[in-house]
């Protein structure tokens, strides 16, 4: 079998952005643990015509199509519908669905609405799948190239019958359930291009296993994937293939598998048993937030200064008010000065500063929006930097929040000119 | 012109799940406020065939195609390709974007990758859209009956294409964005049970206006929409439904239709021309970090103190050490005196701090995970507040900081006993 499936979320909810389609997300994993990753994710409304369309796109281009949400009594639970208009059949009652809603509602001891009734229609040549949880009967059926199955919506139900009709399909043609073949591997200070360029071979279309780079936030992620599944060869590969991509990112490599560049530096500072102290302008407390959610921090941070006014970088750390006179707050000189009176404040080996204009006002052809000082101070070193950052606040202030925080890590690995 | 949208996002981390897909968000936002609501969501990963699909998909079902992500220079940044693929078209290399990519490197000094490119390549009737942000051009053509609109994935660049090339095309077919018949009220400080059980007359099912209420972060969200569209009527009457929920919600709502605490915050703040300083133990930073993502926060913001070692709380913040030794830092005398320490530190006339036990480490059976004392000083006056969070970490700390922005915006209005 074509090792492909696609997942269909119904429902208005869903396209409006009112709630996280979170059953989508819980199939796919199940599905990707099982050597069948998800190639197409679509969600359309309670509309038959869309539900129609998208199912006829999903079962042409997958070999097994998963549809959650809208098999409910309402009116707008259409999936039934849309999915008999996209196999050209007419929808039939079951009789046995019908007598599984029928015991749901006695079980509860309740009347059974009329328009339960609706719950037990499925194309005539799909099948009814029973629903030990709720009144909704799930459906599987053969449609195009593709075996498709429709479970319900409410996850509890959605899970059980993933579970119990779905994931047995699966295993029986791809296997039981192994540990993913994937590694990412986390880098920072080069340009997503230069990334690409230096592993550029590794990306090869067609290539096994998979490579592929993201970036966020100034933070590169290649993802290496085994294309032919779980088996153990595969896994070595991706071992050696994520190896050879940390070699040739070198010191920009900072981390894998979903570690953070903020975990990583609490976890280098712990290990050499550094304290640390931050001054802050720009980024405003960014980077003291970004260290205190690790857990453990507390171990190497000993405090953080947001400096905004003038008077707060001269009262508080000690920066010189004629320096900043001369040069600007935004300025080499006034970073290394904030970063020493940190260090020096609070008695420790580490500190980094930052310094610069955030936008959206603030900028100057000379000192435009985006530009940000670092200082680095590290047991009586110093490193000065300075970026120029393009994007909108939030951005400029996150990617130099990240950049101050790879500094420290560069920096306490001897990784600095 | 038929007034459906449909919305394509690219990329393998998105169809993973890993990162979330703010983009179709923001997108689907924005078409529905011009009437437009998007009727099919897409995710592809970085395949030209299953980007081809969903695109041949979704430009026959729909008059706007929106896609985003896969522009990027790398070898799986292929919805360049994908477009051609559906088009049935070359790709080209389009001068004017390659002018805008190499201006692009040289307004940043840096030498432009042979990679980049790949991004001037365009499908032969497409025509590029200048990327003010980044080296990525977008792309507009017709396909089918569609018009399809490609946008880089990095947001900002995403969100300024929107802006200047997808809305004014939607507005010009569908008019000015009306007022969306939708009301969002935001509170804080009162469980969502509560919420819901003051408005439950409010929430009836079929009732119209809809009235729907959710929780993030201790931030309650009541959603009021209109199920008759964007009619005039339909607008007063959710207008007369979301001044009940503030009614009935009180001093609990902060704001409306998705402005945030730190927003609202800072804004009474410089209406009052008020200065501000923080003192933060627990939230490390956090509290500082969401003031200082606000346009403008300089305008009040004076500094802010992580003093997360007692000596700090001491040496910074001017803490009576024997009070720390008598009453332990996470106490409300300490939340108190950090309050003041930074407001008479800064010479602000607001202080607000935070002390606690984050987690997941430091509880004990008096002071467990989750407690945290927060101090308001205003102007001279004092309040003091023990809260118990529940969560993780992560989680403690949010709701600590909304807590602690919510106990300022109270306390300048009045509204603490």
């Amino acid at each position: 079998m074509e090792r492909t499936a696609a997942i269909l979320s119904v429902g208005e909810e869903i396209l409006a952005g009112d709630v996280a389609d979170t059953n989508a997300r819980e199939v796919a994993e199940a599905l990707r643990q099982r050597g069948l990753a998800p190639r197409l994710l679509c969600c359309a409304g309670d509309r038959v015509e869309d539900i129609a369309a998208a199912l006829d796109l999903a079962t042409r281009s997958a070999a097994l199509v998963v549809v959650t949400g809208g098999l409910g009594p309402t009116r707008d639970d259409v999936t039934r519908a849309g999915l008999a208009r996209a196999a050209g059949e007419d929808l039939v009652e079951d009789s046995t669905a019908l007598d599984g809603i029928i015991a749901f509602f006695q079980r509860l001891g309740r009347p059974m609405a009329e328009s339960n009734r609706l719950q037990a229609l499925r194309p005539q040549s799909a099948r009814a799948l029973p629903n030990a949880l709720g009144t909704a009967p799930g459906l599987a059926m053969e449609l195009h190239s593709a075996t498709v199955f429709v479970l319900p919506g409410v996850p509890a139900e959605m899970r059980v019958m993933l579970e119990q009709a779905v994931l047995p399909w699966v295993e029986e043609r791809c296997g039981a359930p192994a540990p993913a073949a994937r590694v990412k591997v986390h880098a920072h200070g080069l340009p997503e291009s230069e990334a690409g360029e230096r592993i550029a071979d590794l990306m090869e279309r067609g290539a096994d296993p998979q490579v592929g780079v993201t970036v966020a936030a100034g933070i590169i992620t290649v993802t290496v994937t085994s294309r032919s599944g779980a088996a153990p060869a595969g896994r070595a590969e991706v071992e050696r293939v994520a190896a050879e991509v940390e070699r040739r990112l070198g010191a920009c490599a900072f981390a894998r598998d979903g570690e953070t560049l903020e975990e990583a530096v609490v976890r280098l500072l712990l290990e050499r048993d550094l304290k640390i102290a931050l001054a802050e302008s720009c980024t405003g407390g960014l980077v003291a937030r970004l260290v205190a959610r690790v857990p453990g921090a507390s171990g190497t941070l000993l405090e953080g200064t947001v400096a905004y006014a003038n008077e707060a970088k001269t009262r508080r750390l000690g920066v010189d008010a004629a320096l900043i006179e001369r040069h600007g707050a935004v300025s080499t000189e006034v970073a290394l000065a904030l970063a020493r009176g940190a260090a020096v404040q609070a008695g420790a080996q580490v500190a980094v500063s930052t310094t610069g204009i955030a936008g959206p006002g603030g900028g100057s052809a000379e000192k435009p929006v985006g530009l940000v000082y670092f200082g680095l101070w590290l047991a009586g070193r110093e490193w000065a930097r300075r970026v120029l950052f393009t994007g909108d606040r939030e951005t400029i202030q996150l990617r130099a929040a990240h950049y101050a925080l790879d500094l420290v890590r560069r920096g306490v690995l001897g990784a600095l000119a």
